[in-house]
């Protein structure tokens, strides 16, 4: 493949005056284009050492407004993203609606350097690429624009260059050892980038190669593919609009979902309050334990809570953090999202809060909004809430990959339950503040949310993250069952480890 | 000071069982009616290693609505936050209007853990504890309620609690080196923490002692002083609401002030094209190289841009950085604070952009804004920017101390020289954008800004972070100069650090 790329080619002086100012100007004009149109542009430079990456980028830096980007250079991952799933911080890293984000190399680490240093091991390698499709794929359905260039230069003029970095005393230091090793391995490293070339061109974000020999020839190359990338997406979002989402309405109850998994659910199930004492006391004890040997072992843990307003996610979360240390867990309770959310895609705030090695995210409700609330709401498109199925069990595998226990909690409670306990809100001084007017409009929507939770639980129970269902019309029941199943997960995952 | 403390402090289980219940779903009223009113909440747990805090800080977790705080464990810093100046990881965790911040040890382990440790120096532990004073007065007079508490247990108590937690497989890993170091010298650490609690007292930041034998005792306490001093925030607002400003009409000029500064610059300075083309071309060389060594140093940089609409701060940039590695700078625009910002300390958004050892961050645009744009359009009160003076020293000290190279630009034009530009944008097609309605009601205000700049010089202009005056009529002349006074900035500091 990069044997048929043609590193001769250059652009004479007079071409390249007579042509790149304009192209400054156009840049700097789609940059506003889509800033109002709120695209999202990704940038990724990958290429050789001192193929003139910094270079290129400090020319396209120079041309954009910096309101509206941010350079990443990516190096070796700190203590602390090492301590997340290998996309956390790329994650972290993609840009708002309208803004650009520019990495100087990338995520594509995973399967170059960390691939020729055997860092990654080849089953964690095929897994990358499954990763990187996700991810990508993920962010462009969600709307953002994706070039990928890489810059190619021939043996000899690396060698070159690296000749007059080193002659300076000022730039010595940038061809170090790593450097060398690659102008050693060249070849090597050529098929690693072949490799990924091939296997990381889907239409959605397509590497250009860029004939980097002559660096105005690599920079007019690299303007002209980026405005056309960008405008090709503008072109697309006034031809077929991003449909805002008249919501599609929810039947209310599917006719071949008259008998679903919820209507099977034994409700009665009860636990009386002198053995629930007993065995509360004996779970919180246990999973204190358990904490401690997770936090020691390293091991992550995600425990996401959903259920219907009323159901006990709140009182069955703090039966099972009572007993742990709050400097090794953390609640995250999740509302609507903030403009800043709102501007990312979707599960860009779930990966912010995904926990580090050794500690433990109890999520009260989730990135199940996607397809519950704001589907029955119409917050999002069709498109968006079916592709989220698939979406949320990347993510969770992702997780789980990298060693996250994911235990899932659906709490279940009868209507009747739920009225009970909204009146007895409504009557109780101090309770008053947990109920709203949305909360009984919510209720109006029952049946509409059983269709969406029947269809959730089949969709996303996978093996690596299966639901669990809490009858919790007995909160008593439900909160025993949580501790229990949480402190099962756990005591599974240790033994795995050892 | 200590040894007055009643270590055999304790609550008869039915005190504590009338009482308790009560104190939590006060302490829950008073987290609704702080978050309604704005108010931040800082909570600083400190205390002997096995004196409660998890346990107390758990407790209050359980408590408090999980929307409304977060937990902050503090550990040793991470290689990222030790390439930053030592405050830098607390203020980034400071609690928006509202939100709540528990931490669990906190910014005192710079006067505690590293005394002991002898990790800081005589002479910086005495600069720590100013930085300390500096920083809570400026959340405090921003409106934050700071409490905070020692947890103090004897030290024979110290040694029956390492005993329970060694006799315990998960727990065993508590008890380490760094704990049996503080159980050997509990007297030295004793006098350590007598001299914090001494000199870090004011009233708006003061030091409860919690008798911590007992820890339901240390509970109750703990719930009691936090409901009490949120409690008095809350009353004293009520009482003397904070004016969100009427703003103080800046008079147009000061009699005395009608030769001020500003007046005395020789706007007439200019360079030849041929000239600036030559002496652009030596000084970005210079620049690409000193950026180089200042990373190898490790030497961070600080570059401030301010001055009238159409100064020409973006072109002065681009040709500051043109020779750069983008790897290394990063421009931040200062625009309009987001709603997260605005529900900040001012400086906040500031500290989050001070760069890493070796970056180098150009701000166009900074903090002066609230001495400036914020003071003349009445954005913040008087007593707010009047504040402002001290707090930019201070933070810009905290900066220099840290080894950060400081430059501030002002660029002045003419106010003749401003008309001819803002009419060249709005003639020249590809410019246009640049000007809009808000530059000319700006510039109705040309003789306001005019006070308010001549004291913002004059009161911030201090000897490690002094202004530079750019005079800017002839753009060609500014760059030149800004290009030389960032070089020679950089140079004297590589040649201190030889």
């Amino acid at each position: 493949m990069l044997e048929l790329v043609d590193l001769t080619k250059s652009l004479p002086d007079e071409v390249y005056e007579s042509v790149f100012p304009d192209l400054e100007i156009r840049l700097g004009r789609i940059q506003r284009a889509a800033r109002e149109a709120g695209v999202p542009v990704i940038l990724v430079f990958e290429g050789w050492d001192a193929s003139g990456k910094g270079t290129a980028i400090n020319r396209l830096a120079q041309a954009l407004d910096p309101r509206g980007f941010k350079v990443h250079p990516i190096r070796e991952a700190t203590t602390m993203e090492r301590r997340h799933p290998w996309l956390w911080r790329f994650w972290n890293a993609t840009p708002a609606a309208g803004q650009w984000a520019i990495f100087d190399r990338s995520w594509y680490g995973r399967v170059l350097a960390d691939r020729i240093s055997e860092t990654v091991g080849k089953k964690d390698r095929r897994q990358a690429f499954e990763d990187i499709q996700a991810f990508e794929r993920q962010l462009s359905e969600g709307g953002a624009v994706i070039v990928k260039f890489w810059l190619h230069i021939g043996r000899s003029e690396q060698k070159r260059r690296f000749r007059i970095l080193e002659s300076n005393e000022a730039t010595a230091w940038k061809v170090g050892k790593v450097e060398r090793h690659q102008h050693r391995h060249y070849d090597l490293w050529r098929r690693a980038v072949e490799d990924m070339l091939e296997r990381t061109s889907p239409a959605y974000a397509r590497w250009t190669v860029v004939e980097a020999t002559q660096s105005r020839f690599a920079r007019v190359k690299i303007f002209e593919t980026l405005i056309h990338a960008v405008q090709t997406e503008l072109d697309r979002r006034v031809a077929h609009p991003l449909a805002a989402g008249k919501p599609m309405p929810v039947p209310k109850q599917s006719p071949t979902g008259r008998h679903g998994l919820l209507d099977r659910l034994d409700l009665g199930l009860t636990l009386e309050s002198g053995d629930y004492e007993k065995q509360l006391d004996r779970w919180q004890r246990r999973l204190f334990d358990l904490e401690n040997r997770l936090y020691v072992a390293r091991i992550p843990a995600v425990i996401v809570y959903e259920g219907q307003d009323a159901g006990g996610k709140g009182g069955n979360i703090r039966r099972l953090t009572r007993g742990m240390d709050p400097r090794g867990y953390e609640v995250v309770p999740v509302a609507a999202p903030t403009t800043e959310e709102k501007d990312h895609h979707y599960l860009w705030r779930f990966w912010k809060n995904v926990p580090r090695t050794g500690h433990i995210t109890v999520f009260d409700r989730s990135w199940y909004g996607r397809v519950l609330v704001e589907r029955v709401e119409g917050f999002c498109t069709r498109d968006e809430w079916r592709r989220a199925y698939r979406e949320i069990n990347e993510f969770e595998r992702q997780l789980t990959d990298s060693g996250v226990i994911i235990i899932k909690f659906w709490l279940q409670i009868s209507r009747d339950e739920q009225l009970r306990r909204f009146k007895d809100r409504q009557e109780t001084p101090f309770k008053e503040w947990k109920i709203t007017a949305e909360d009984w409009r919510n209720r109006d929507k029952w049946r509409q949310y059983k269709v969406c939770v029947e269809e959730m639980l089949q969709q996303t129970s996978t093996s690596a993250a299966p639901w669990i269902i809490l009858e919790a019309n007995c909160k008593l029941y439900a909160r025993i069952k949580a501790l229990k199943t949480v402190a099962a997960a756990m005591e599974a995952a240790l033994r795995k480890r050892e």
